[in-house]
């Protein structure tokens, strides 16, 4: 008689969908505990669901801490989040016990590519106001004019006109968005990064130069420099202390008037109300935003929600279907991999972090 | 005694700002009437204004027909309009009286080209929603799911996903508007044209190749290929009998479900019930419009606006300040071409069309 082997439990922090659930229901070894619905389940349920957990596949809303890993017991194995980003898990405790962590990286680097552009348009296109006037039936008596509702173009508008990109991060996504910035006639990038290494921004520099033959200039500097050259400035960095209000009232009283920030990584690198300051003194011109400090608690007195030029959607920035359901199956192959003790698919080196 | 010059009456049916009017003041043999306010005169303002002149700018607004030829009299030899369009002015009646016509092509083609891949991107992504969600203070209770606000996504998701982008009409701002659509990771480009002449569209494959390496595909194509094969389709022809309708019920119905359509040419191009009914009957995903039938009387009860997943602006597909100047001064520099008899920066072959 075979032994009757143990199951393993899961604990599944929100419903997956019909694409991704049969992946883990089809293993039959597992335990599958999963909240039923396809939004959080906050962390009362996390809490009262993950005693004796070997594995649990979460996303960005619930607090991963002690408390949690304290709830789980001994068993957990393999902390699995459906994200890139991982400020929501406590690395020192997770360390501590030996416990993996998987995240979702590449699979949303075009997805998020994507936002981001498009967010720099509607930004620089006012189309807040615009869509607006539509939405409210205004269109009929809102009068034409040739400088109605008008914006600073994107691209540039002749050979002569050279248009610089600025990144704060300077990763995969970044890389990503600035292949399409190519597509609209940029011929200048510079970046903030992490890194300080010359040798390393020379590499960098040689790369993405060999990649993008128009590219003229690829040059890492520092902030004051970015503030003052970019003419689209994109932030896709990691949250966390190290890049918290990155963005502040110095760093945008030196961008152009004419400029466009995007932040499309965490809210965490803004601060709201100097940005809201900005936008309203023209500093610069407009902003689009996916993530703001204090998310989701984000209501119409809310300075940001109340800038005409400030184009704010709530945190789809990778909400595709190729995307999104490209990371639940990492997820879930990451989570079958550390309950298999075997490397996952994406992990987060935690003891380097 | 020098001999007293008749100054030229020129009538222009809207302010052109103060980058552009000193253009026309700083003239000492013009007399300038103008529409002392940034938006469309009207038409019967223009019956009242325009006789004796020797020429005018005008915009899209006012049909510049025989009343008007009638009403201005014999001086009448230039009309420049502040547009690439000119369906609003009859040109039988323009050649008949030998009338010299100008407008401004090239300069608004950055600005129509950058206007047209935002719109792309916003139907794809759904921002008529996500803006409300956040606009109407719904985001705290909005619960964040991994599918939520999902929409197809634009780019390519890996080098084996290969994409196809559509045009209707085959210009200098679809051609701008491919060369963006290359940074998004696009190798086919299929369209449909005015020319059926094989060898015009064997060059035209010839040179755009030659522009766009990373293109494999570049087909002049029927109408039914066009609307099987496009992920995203850019209505970027001119207007008029021609091109009427010619996307309606037969043209969506082929369409693939994750599709996305723009139109940022003309209204008249789309039937719009049949754009809405394809919209809630799901044969296509999204629709990004500049441009409806009938605009500017478009309220709160057209199809299109009741739509969640047509976004709409309000005509503003060249609102660059870079755009509209140069737009302004190229009408301007139109006009005053006209008038002394000298060959105009852009003029439209009135008994060629």
């Amino acid at each position: 008689m075979a032994e009757v082997q143990k199951k393993l439990k899961v604990v599944v922090s929100l419903d997956l969908g019909p694409e991704v659930m049969p992946l883990l229901y089809n293993q039959p070894n597992l335990d599958v505990v999963v909240w039923p619905h396809e939004s959080a389940s906050g962390k009362e349920w996390l809490l009262k669901n993950i005693a004796g957990a070997d594995g649990c596949i979460i996303m960005l809303f619930e607090k991963i801490d002690a408390e949690v890993f304290d709830a789980a017991g001994p068993n957990l194995k393999v902390v699995s989040t459906m994200s890139v980003g991982y400020d929501h898990v406590d690395l020192k405790e997770l360390a501590k016990r030996g416990i993996k962590l998987g995240n979702t990286p590449d699979i949303l680097s075009d997805s998020v590519a994507d936002s981001s552009v498009m967010l720099a348009l509607m930004a620089g296109r006012n189309t807040k106001q615009a869509t607006n006037v539509v939405e409210k039936g205004e269109w009929p008596g809102w009068g034409w004019s040739p400088y109605g509702l008008c914006g600073p173009q994107m691209s540039p508008n002749s050979p002569q006109d050279i248009r610089t990109v600025g990144f704060i991060g300077f990763g995969r996504i970044a890389q990503a968005t600035l292949a399409r910035m190519i597509g609209f006639g940029y011929t200048r990038c510079v970046y903030v990064a992490r890194s300080k290494d010359p040798a390393r921004a020379k590499e960098i520099e040689q790369t993405i130069k060999a990649r993008h033959p128009t590219l003229t200039t690829v040059q890492r500097v520092e902030l004051d420099q970015l503030a003052r050259e970019s003419d689209v400035l994109y932030i896709l960095a990691p949250g966390g202390p190290e890049t918290y209000h990155i963005v502040n009232e110095t760093f945008l009283k030196q961008m152009k008037k004419t400029a466009v920030l995007v932040n499309n990584a965490r809210g965490t690198l803004v601060d709201s109300d100097a940005l809201a300051k900005a936008l309203k003194e023209g500093w610069l011109w407009g902003a689009g935003v996916d993530v703001v400090e204090g998310e989701p608690n984000v209501t119409v007195d809310h300075p940001l929600v109340k800038e005409p030029r400030c184009v704010m959607i709530p945190h789809i920035g990778s909400a595709t279907w190729e995307s999104r359901i490209g990371m639940g199956t990492i997820a879930v192959q990451n989570l079958l991999a550390g309950l298999a003790g075997i490397p996952l698919v994406a992990e987060v080196q935690v003891s380097k972090v």
